[in-house]
C-alpha cells in the first residue's frame, strides 16, 4: 500500500535507495518451472546501466544481480524470487552541496514534507537507479511471455521525431545505435542533438514508443482494471514521464468515429488499428501499441536559484554526471513494465472461464 | 482483481450491465460523521445523465440513486455504503441486431473471447452506463476532501481548440453552456460542431482538462503508485479514453532542462508549474492540472461492415439514440475519478508519519 | 481494506445494517459460464433463515435474494454479480431501549468508540443479519467446486458433545433435525437443551466441525496465506466465533512426533490423517476438516446491569427474538465461508505453474 | 497474492529459502521518523535463533540481520525497509537422503505436488527458517507500537499445563528460563520432559498463549477482517500451528449467556474479560488475549516408513538437529506476528474517521 509493490498475481515488490548498501526486491506469484535463462536478465540490466554510451551518465555501475531465493537447479520453483544490486558507486561526499537544498523539479521539497526526514544522498528512494529493479523483474516477466514480443525504441528527442509508423520500422536495428532510434538517419540526428545539449551543461525530454506484438486476445479486466489503464499506470511510475497515449492516442481525440472505427476481417483481426490492440480493456489480438513522455531531466550543470530548508533563495549548480536524456536508457525500462503487466494479466487470464 | 473495484482506503466497488434491473456499487472505507449533501450527489449524477441536453444521447433515465446503507440520520457511519440505480430505458428488443455481431470498435468481440459468453444488450458491462457509479462515489469523495477543488471542463472537441491557459479561464462558466467548456465563443463553436457531426450520423472526439486546486502538499506514494500514475489509471479506465499527460505532458518531452524546471518562491511555491502540482509522485501544493483524450463514440447512425459470431463479414447500421461527443458527459466523470484518487490518497497520508 | 471485502480472486464484498431498506454484495471474480441453480441458492438461505424452527429466532424473515448482474440467460458472464436481500422485517421502534446504552459483550461500545457514531438499531453492521450476504456468495461458490462436498454439523451443544469420529457420521442426516446434528440421539438431546435455555431466557454456546471432501491436491498459498490459516481467518469472521483447530488441533498439542506423524499409503494418501488433509499449507488430497467455537449469543431476556453512553451503569433487558443458541443456523454460514475460501484458491491454483 | 506478503498498510514481503544463500524481506508502509533501537531487533532475533539452549536445536546460526535501505541516520524514512539474514549453516549435503522421499507429515508431498519442482534441501520454503524474517519485522513492529505491551508465553507441553490464570503470572520471568513459561516449577517440568523426549528421538507439542496490554479502543475492522479473525490467520499462518483461540475460546462454546457477559464498569472497561478485549472485530481496551496450539515437530530421530518420489514405501530416519518441541522458540514469533496485525490496525485506525 505504501506504493512499492506492482501488479496482482505476478508482482513485484522493490527496496532501496540510491546510495545505500543495496538496491533489490522479491518478485512474487511468477510460476514454477521456468527455466531461466540468466543471461537474459543481466543483458536487460546492462542495456539500461550507466556508462554503456557516450550519450548517457559517464558514472559506472556494474549492476550485476543476485539471485538469493525461488530458482533453483536454474528453474523457478514458484517461491518468491529474492535479489539484490549493489550500489558499488556511491559517493556520498557528493551529495552534501543538495542536504540542504530543494533541487528545482526534484522531489526533495515533497518527500520532506510528507515524511519529515529525507535521505538527501543523490535522491535516494526517488532516484531512477530504483528502475534497475523493475528491468530485472521485466526480463524474467518476459521469459515467461515467450512469444510475446516486446519492442521499445526512441521516438522523439527534442522537437527530432521519428515520423514513420511503426509498420515501417525494423525492429532489430533498434540496439544498432546510442539512442535506440531504429532508423539510422533519425538516430544519427537524436544523438548529435544529445552531444549538443550535453555541452551546454542543459538536458532534453523526449519520448519512447513501444510496440508489443503476438498478444493472445482476452487480456485485460473491464472497468478499473483495462490493460490500457494498467500499462498506462506502469508507464506513468516511470521516474520523469509526463504523459501516455495507446493507440490513435491525442491525436483520435480530433477523428470522427467513422474514420476511427477499425473494421473487421473475417478472421477477427482488423483492417486499421486504431484502437491499438485493446477494446474495452481486453486485448483483441493486435499489436498493442502506445507512446510514453519523458521531461527532461531536472539535474541540468548549470546555475539555478532553489530553495534551502531555511526558507532561503540560495544559488546552486547541479554536479555530477548526470544523464542528458533520459530517453536511451529509459527504452529497457518502458519495456520492462510492459512486461510485467502483461505477465500478470496472463496469470489473471488463466481463472477466468469456467473450465 | 477481477477489475470491478477501485482505491485502496477509499474503495469503490460496481456492478451492473446497462440492461439489467440496476447498476450499482459499494463505497467501503469512507470514513464516519461526514454530514452527506444528498443533493450534491444527485447534482453530480444529473449532470452525467442522459438526455440532458441537445448535444447529448436523447435516451430519458432519471437515474436517482438510492442508498441502502452506511448512511445514519444524515451521516456516514463508517460502514459501506451500498446504492442502486434502476436502469429504467432498457429496451431489450432495440438489441436483437447486434446479438450475433461485433461492432466495430466496440467491446463485444474481446468479451466473447475473454468470457465466452456476453450480454449482448447495449454493451452490458462495457456500456459507459457503468460510470454513473462512478459519479456518485465521486461526489461522496468531494464531500470528503472538502476544500480541495475539483473543476473539469471541454477543452477541445475534433479540432476545435480551447487554447487559453487554465488560470485565465472563469470556471464558474463551466455549468453555463452544454459542452461545458468555460469560453462562451470557443463553447458556441463546439456546440455547432457537435450538431453537425450528429446530422451526419457520425462522432467526434474531444479532450477534456481537469484542474485541481488546494491540495494538501504529501500526497501520493512513491515508485509503483505515483499520484499521477494512479490518476492516469483513473482517467484511462474511462470508456473511451486514448490518452491522459499532466502538466507539461507531451509538450514537456520537447522542452530542456533549463526550460522545463519550475524554480521556488520562497514560501515553496514555483514560479513556474511545469510540474502540474507533482514531484516524484507526491503533491507539492501547486495546482494539478491533466488532460484526457477521449475517442470518437465508436456507434455511429451509418452503414458498415462488421463480423457476426460464425465468420461472416455483414452490414450493419447502428440504431438507437447515442452520443455525438461523449466530451460534455464526461466532465463530471473525470471529476469523479479524480475526487476518487484524491479521497484515496488522503487517507493513504493519515499514516506515513510517526506522529 | 475496511473489511467489508474478502477473497483474492473469487471475491464477495457485502454492505448493509440489520434495519436499512437492504443488505447485499457484489461477488467479483467469478468465473463464466456456470449454469446456476438458482434454486440451490435460495435453499441454502432458506438454512439459515429465521423462524425454520423452533429453537432459533422467531423473527420472519423471508431473505429473498435478488440478482441484479452478472447472470445471463442462466450463466454466469464473468461480471460482477450484485444481489440484494430485502429487510422485511425492521422494527425500528423495538430499538428505542438500547438507543444510549451499550449491550454487554455486544459492538455497541466498539462501535461508537471507533467511529463516533452508531446505527443503533438492532446492531446495525454488527448484526448477524449479514453473514446472509456470505451464504449468497458461498453458494455460488459450492457451484463453482463441483465435486468438492462440504459439510458442516452440529458437534456440541453447551456440554453435550457429538463424540463419534466424523468418518462414522451420515452426513445425509444433518438437515434430518433442527439442531443439524446427523446423530439423532444426541441431536434430540442438543434440541431438549436449546429449549430449556430458551424458556430460561438464556443463551448457550456451540461447536460446528466441517468436513471437506474430494479437494484437489495443491490448493493453499505457502507462509502467510496458508489453506488452514485463510480457513481461519474466515471462521474466525463469522459473528460469535471464539477458536478454530484443524486437524489434530489443540490435542494435537498434546502429542508426540511418532504418534501425530500421518504415514504414507503407495498411493500418496496417508494412513491417518491428523494434519487435516493440509501439510504447508497445502492441501494433500485428504479430507480437511475443522472445528469452530461460537460463543453463547449475548443477547439473553434477562436483566443486567449495563452501561450507558453518559456513563451510568443502568439495568436493562433484552427484548425481541433472539436465537437462545446460534449453532443450528451457523451451520450453512460455515460452509459458505469454507466455500469462499476453496474457490477463491481453486482460482489462484489455477496459475502457479508455467504449462 | 502468492502468499509471501502480510499486512495491509504496514506490509511485510518475505524471500527465501532454508539451504539458500539468505533469506530476507520487506517491510513496506513503516511510518517516517522512528528512531529505531536496532539491538532491540537483533535481541529478538536471538530469542528465536537456533542453538540458544539445550532444549532447542544445536544447529549453530548467528541470525544477524543486515538492513539495506529505509533507515537514514538511526531512523525509519518512511520507505521500504529491505533486509537480509545470512543462511551460515546451510550443509546441502545433510539432506540427499531426503532428495526423492516425502518426509511423513512435512510439506514435501505437497509442494512437489503443486509446483512440480522442489528445493528439497532441508524444506526449502517450507522450512521454519522463514519466520526469522517475521521476527525481524514483529520486532520494528513492536517500536512503532511503543505502549501496547505484547507478552507471549509457553503455557503447555504435551499434557503439562500452566494452569494459573495470566492475571496470576510475573510475565518477567518469561524469559528466565529455557521454555519461556513465568512458573519456575512449571518450566522446571517442562524442561526435563522435553529433554526426555528428545533422548527418545521423538518430539512433542505444545501451546503458546499471548497476552496483548494497553491496546487502543477501536482497532479492528469489522465483518471480515475483525481483529481477531486477523491475529487467528497470522498465529495459523506460522509453522506446525494447528489451532487458535481467543478470550473464552473452545470453553466459551460450552457456557450459558448469562455466564458469558462481560458486564460493564462506568468508565467503559469490564469486570471479567471473557470476550478477550475484542467486541464485533474492535478491541475495546481490555487485554487481548489468545492461545496458540503447535503440533509436534515431524522430523523425529526414528526410523519411519515413507514414499518416494517413485511410488514405493521406503524405510527412512531423520538426522541432523532438530527442535524436539517447537513451542520454546515460537514465543517470539507469535508475539512478532502479533505485533505485525496491532501495527497494521493501528494505521489502518488512522484514518476512519473524518477529523
Amino acid at each position: 500500500m505504501a506504493g512499492n509493490s506492482f501488479g496482482k498475481l505476478f508482482t513485484l515488490t522493490t527496496f532501496g535507495e540510491s546510495h545505500g548498501p543495496s538496491i533489490g526486491g522479491i518478485i512474487d506469484g511468477c510460476p514454477a518451472g521456468i527455466i531461466l535463462e540468466m543471461n537474459a536478465i543481466q543483458a536487460e540490466l546492462n542495456r539500461r546501466k550507466p556508462g554503456q554510451s557516450e550519450i548517457v551518465t559517464q558514472r559506472k555501475e556494474p549492476d550485476t544481480v543476485e539471485f538469493l531465493s525461488g530458482i533453483f537447479e536454474g528453474q523457478t520453483t514458484g517461491t518468491p524470487i529474492g535479489f539484490t544490486i549493489k550500489n558499488t558507486n556511491q559517493k556520498s561526499k557528493d551529495y552534501s552541496h543538495i542536504k540542504d537544498v530543494y533541487r528545482p523539479s526534484h522531489a526533495d521539497f515533497t518527500y520532506e514534507k510528507k515524511y519529515g526526514v529525507r535521505d538527501y544522498r543523490g535522491g535516494g528512494r526517488s532516484s531512477a537507479r530504483e528502475t534497475a529493479c523493475r528491468v530485472v523483474a521485466g526480463a524474467i516477466a518476459k521469459q515467461l511471455l515467450k512469444n510475446v514480443k516486446i519492442h521499445a525504441f526512441t521516438s522523439s528527442v527534442g522537437d527530432l521525431f521519428l515520423e514513420k509508423p511503426y509498420q515501417e520500422l525494423d525492429f532489430t536495428k533498434i540496439e544498432s545505435n546510442d539512442v535506440r532510434c531504429p532508423d539510422e538517419t533519425i538516430a544519427n540526428q537524436m544523438i548529435e542533438k544529445i552531444k549538443a545539449i550535453r555541452k551546454e551543461g542543459d538536458t532534453i525530454g523526449g519520448t519512447v514508443t513501444c510496440v508489443i506484438q503476438n498478444v493472445p486476445v482476452g487480456l485485460g479486466e473491464p472497468v478499473f482494471d483495462k490493460l490500457h489503464a494498467e500499462l498506462g499506470k506502469a508507464m506513468l511510475s516511470i521516474n520523469a514521464v509526463k504523459g501516455f497515449e495507446y493507440g490513435s492516442g491525442f491525436c483520435g481525440a480530433k477523428m470522427k468515429g467513422s474514420d476511427h472505427n477499425d473494421l473487421f476481417n473475417d478472421d477477427g483481426t482488423t483492417k486499421t488499428n486504431l484502437s491499438g490492440g485493446i477494446q474495452g480493456g481486453i486485448s483483441n489480438g493486435m499489436d498493442i501499441y502506445f507512446r510514453v513522455a519523458f521531461k527532461p531531466v531536472a539535474t541540468i550543470i548549470q546555475k539555478q536559484n532553489t530553495l534551502d530548508n531555511q526558507g532561503n533563495i540560495v544559488e546552486m549548480q547541479g554536479k555530477g554526471r548526470h544523464d542528458p536524456c533520459v530517453v536511451p536508457r529509459a527504452v529497457p525500462i518502458v519495456e520492462a513494465m510492459a512486461a510485467l503487466v502483461l505477465a500478470d494479466y496472463l496469470l489473471l487470464r488463466r481463472q477466468e472461464s469456467h473450465q
